[in-house]
């Protein structure tokens, strides 16, 4: 079908390993993920009984189910996280702690394959009876976990564990056989990786089978206490193809929409190429915060009606967030326009990033966009589903700066390092990027390929910037040559080692405002500069008091970069409209010091253009 | 009077003798000034009669009056730019013609004082029966000259014929005397240029009189054919100290109000102050283009009524867009607000000098936002104030770039080279700029006091710029001391030989829109950079036809600065909104190549915000 394989550029993933970064900005992070946020987690997992579900499960010890029926899942999302972090750091002690929490989790697995200690524990007369009991939803982390520690160390035996599972899976439900719509979307991206990792083309089948589950009354909807929220909590209000729109609970969404994604790059449906891109339409331009975040409402932990993006009560969940990174990537490879990278980039130095403190040791659940100082992250949940999913999501975070495309590279995130990314024809070409980016525009991209070679380069340019210049080994390239389609400027060139691009993007404080349907941003902007957005924090900001202040448009912002505070920012300093200093802090660096206010979206004096043109 | 005193700043301008530019964009200019303008101009007065004039007055030469009745004006004005020429780069030969044209000026000037060419050959007896006449518009000029090449050479000869010219008027017109509305203002700002180099008070106090008559019905107001065009067309429908909107010719507007700036000066009037503040909000909220241009109606060279700004049918006169710099830059020196310096810098780079050509010898007197192929600058005009203005305008131009404050310098206009000077104590500053402003918003300040001393060094951070640094010797400031008061970042310190200052404006390609009440603009939008505005011409986009394309808002573009290119410009290269190329070139450079079609306002593809937030 050619007007699919149009549609579709079908790039593929560079793997974060191949992707060394060497910077200021996300280095530290990764240091003290590995060092802090890790061991914390899996400290947490420990003491709360996650992990001795597992033992007890598998009889190897006394009692009973401890916590919440989906708590499996935030050991096997550590678990994944520590994987990521062995495939670039070696770590003999930690690699010795996952093999043996694999080794009760395998105990855990009932013979026929069926893997959840909840029910094992708890109720296994009653299995397969709930489909928000997250049975699937936690195999399909377990599957996650299982594929990235095998590619990390090359054991298989949380492999198998899981393939035992999902053949399990494809026993029971399937074409035929008994229905099943999961509650908690997880399990049919993880069945797509799973068909990667193994081969299996059932696990692709079985995926697709349960996303065209969907929509058709098999499932119940979500009854919370005596309150049937209906089916469109957990998106099966309609087939998956028939989607037109952003429904239910925000991370299920993600989820739903990330395994479709994943499943079109194989069947290139072009219903669901259709649906994708409605939905994707629907969530940015109706559903997004400025910061990334998705899913106001606490009630649901997800959509309510379009434009409705209030900022004290956004719920905005971390996983949400990070969910929205596993999508547009996968869009990205998809379509092979960077309109889906801004979006990653959006919630890499905002949404998801904000989740965990500078310190690795806390986090937030809940990302308000303004906040009267009760705001806090703590160091971990009852469902704490995102400190884990942030220990999976920042170890693997090279993995969005480059794709492999059709006919070369593209380089969809800047971040200082260094990079090996195999073209077609199978040759490897090193790439390095020398940038201060975020807080600069300049990146200065080395090529060495194996030998000289034909290839194009496309470089991102991001949504935000509006003027750009790239020249290559200093030379301008013709004129029209750097007009960007879909978002990328394509160099084609034989490349040869030593050759080098220096792109500059502008890089200017930006006064955004919401569009006007967005009642809660009304008379409101905010500052961005470059991916990064900012907001007033009352430890900068001790003089004034929560709304007491408000800004203008023309206002004019000096850009600091402070490499002491709060880890390394760039701030910016001006005036409120009444001549008081306010200073700006990035969004995701708030509440690191002293609780205080903060705020995204400031209150905008009310002023005319100064000019009539 | 405390209230007055703080209102006003008064600063000192500091002479463009004391500016050395030294840079890519204003040095060819001024080269080409002198080499082509300034002998262009002159051989163009001799030609068309209007120095054979002064000999006929005179009685050196027989024959009749030849032209238009201000003709005497265009020579003042060449010999004004000839004695800018001459006051920094020395040239007998120009020196000998000039005394050649004086001698005759001279000998044209009637015993009592009187010097009108027209009236003394064609209408001896008419003196002073028609305030249209421009018999002390021309007389303005005279005194313009003969203070600027006064300071030039040293001479007096013109100097003594303008002041016993001013005598006469001053014995003619005044309390107790002949009431006199001057049709085309400029006299009043010419007798405080008098005053100023003569230290005659009298002459300070003819130009406030005259300024008093307006709008008390001495006037006849404008009578054209057989259409009365009322008062308002010259200022004379309201007494200026109630004036409450720009209205009328504009070059006349911008004339008076220039000379209610110098007057206030002196007399602190503060109804003058309110007047000055309201007519300058009227103006350029109201009434002034993108370009800096003002008065768009052909009929009138003037204004119409709020927000009727026409692109094609723009008039825009280049003198009145020069007018708008003489009147800005006096409303800088009194309040100390940068807003003011942002209007010259708007003309500097756009509506003024638009209206030369490249080779410096075809000139715009109008100046469309867009053309469709028909509209070409020309070598001279039978009304040639455009041209004239020009040549003393250019040469000029480094007294628009600092300014002496109460404690020490205001940096307002950008351009490499280097200036001295004076601050209060008396001693004098060197300064030294590096930068490749306009196109780049990187400049370096290296400052030479002649001993260790405080004082403070203002930064004008232009209105278009919404982020900015600043470090003095590679330190940043203290965090309150870069926000920006009334347009400038003031750094006072002890500052030694050696100290630098580096600044880096945020200089981003930036979409901008009009008021939505300019009903021309509407759907449209233009691209500015730093202090330079964009269009489309023919030249470069030969596959495009006159509003044959549109673009987005979200645009991006490439930005390239091509040295070789309509004598070295910053291009922008992006895409239409079906993907076409299109290329942008700055505003003031069109017409320099093929005839073709231009548009600065270009129609804006109707698309949503691509996000919510």
């Amino acid at each position: 079908m050619t007007m699919i394989e149009t549609q579709l550029a079908g790039w593929q993933s560079v793997p974060f390993t191949k992707v060394a970064i060497d910077d200021a900005f996300w280095r530290p992070r990764l240091e003290v993920l590995k060092k802090i946020t890790l061991p914390t987690c899996l400290a947490k997992c420990e003491e709360t009984g996650r992990i001795t579900n597992f033992a007890k499960a598998g009889g190897l010890l006394e009692g009973k189910f401890e916590g919440i029926y989906f708590n499996d899942s935030d050991v096997y999302k550590v678990l994944e996280g520590a994987a990521y972090s062995l495939m670039t750091d070696r770590d003999p002690k930690l690699e010795v702690e996952i093999d043996r929490i694999i080794d009760l989790i395998s105990a855990a697995q009932e013979d026929d394959g069926y893997l959840c200690t909840y029910y094992t524990l708890e109720a296994p007369q009653s299995k397969w009876s709930d489909m928000e009991k997250h049975e699937m939803y936690n195999g399909g982390h377990l599957i996650e976990a299982a594929v990235a520690y095998y590619e990390a160390t090359g054991k298989r035996k949380l492999l198998d564990v899981s393939c035992k599972m999902a053949d399990h899976y494809d026993s029971l439900f399937g074409p035929g056989k008994r229905h099943w719509v999961e509650g908690h979307e997880e399990i049919e991206l993880a069945l797509v990786k799973l068909y990667r990792a193994t081969g299996e083309e059932r696990y692709w089948k079985l995926a697709l089978w349960l996303l065209e589950e969907r929509g058709h009354g098999h499932g119940r909807g979500m009854i919370w206490d005596k309150e049937d929220w209906g089916p469109a909590y957990c998106q099966d209000d309609v087939p998956v193809r028939d989607i037109e729109k952003v429904t239910g609970h925000a991370v299920r969404a993600m989820y739903l929409y990330t395994a479709m994604a994943d499943v079109v790059h194989a069947s290139g449906d072009p219903a669901y190429i259709d649906a994708l891109h409605r939905v994707w339409s629907h969530s940015v331009e109706r559903n997004m915060y400025v910061t990334g975040g998705i899913g106001p409402s606490r009630h649901n932990e997800g959509f309510t009606f379009d434009y409705d993006l209030p900022n004290e009560t956004a719920y905005c969940e971390t996983c949400a967030a990070i969910a929205m990174v596993f999508w547009n990537h996968r869009m990205n490879l998809l379509f092979g326009d960077a309109k889906y990278a801004d979006v990653v980039e959006r919630e890499m130095y905002n949404g998801a990033l904000a989740g965990i403190s500078l310190s690795g040791d806390k986090f937030f659940y809940v990302n308000p966009l303004a906040s009267r100082g009760d705001h806090h992250r703590v160091e971990w949940f009852e469902t704490s589903c995102c400190p884990t999913n942030l220990a999976r999501f920042l170890p693997s975070i090279g993995q969005y700066a480059y794709a492999q495309t059709e006919d070369g590279i593209a380089v969809n995130q800047y971040m200082n390092g260094e990079a090996s990314v195999v073209i077609p024809g199978g040759r490897t070409v090193k790439l390095a990027q020398n940038t201060a980016y975020p807080w600069s525009g300049r990146i200065e991209l080395m090529v060495e390929p194996e030998r000289a070679e034909e290839f194009a380069i496309r470089l991102r340019i991001p949504g935000w910037c509006r003027g750009f210049s790239v020249t290559v080994q200093g030379d301008l390239l013709q004129e029209t040559a750097v007009i960007p389609s879909k978002g990328y400027v394509t160099i084609v060139r034989s490349w040869t080692t030593g050759d080098s691009i220096m792109l500059e993007l502008d890089m200017p404080v930006e006064a955004v405002r919401a569009r006007p349907e967005v009642e809660a941003d009304r008379g409101r902007l905010t500052l961005q500069r470059g991916p990064v957005v900012y907001c007033a924090e009352q430890a900068d900001n001790p003089q004034l008091s929560y709304d007491d202040f408000e800004v203008s448009a023309r206002g004019q912002w000096s850009v600091r970069h402070m490499p002491e505070r709060l880890g390394g920012v760039t701030v910016l300093t001006g005036a409120d409209s009444q001549g008081r200093p306010l200073g700006l802090i990035p969004y995701y660096a708030w509440d690191n010091r002293e609780p205080g206010f903060m705020q995204v979206w400031l209150r905008e004096a009310e002023e005319g253009q100064l000019y009539s043109y």
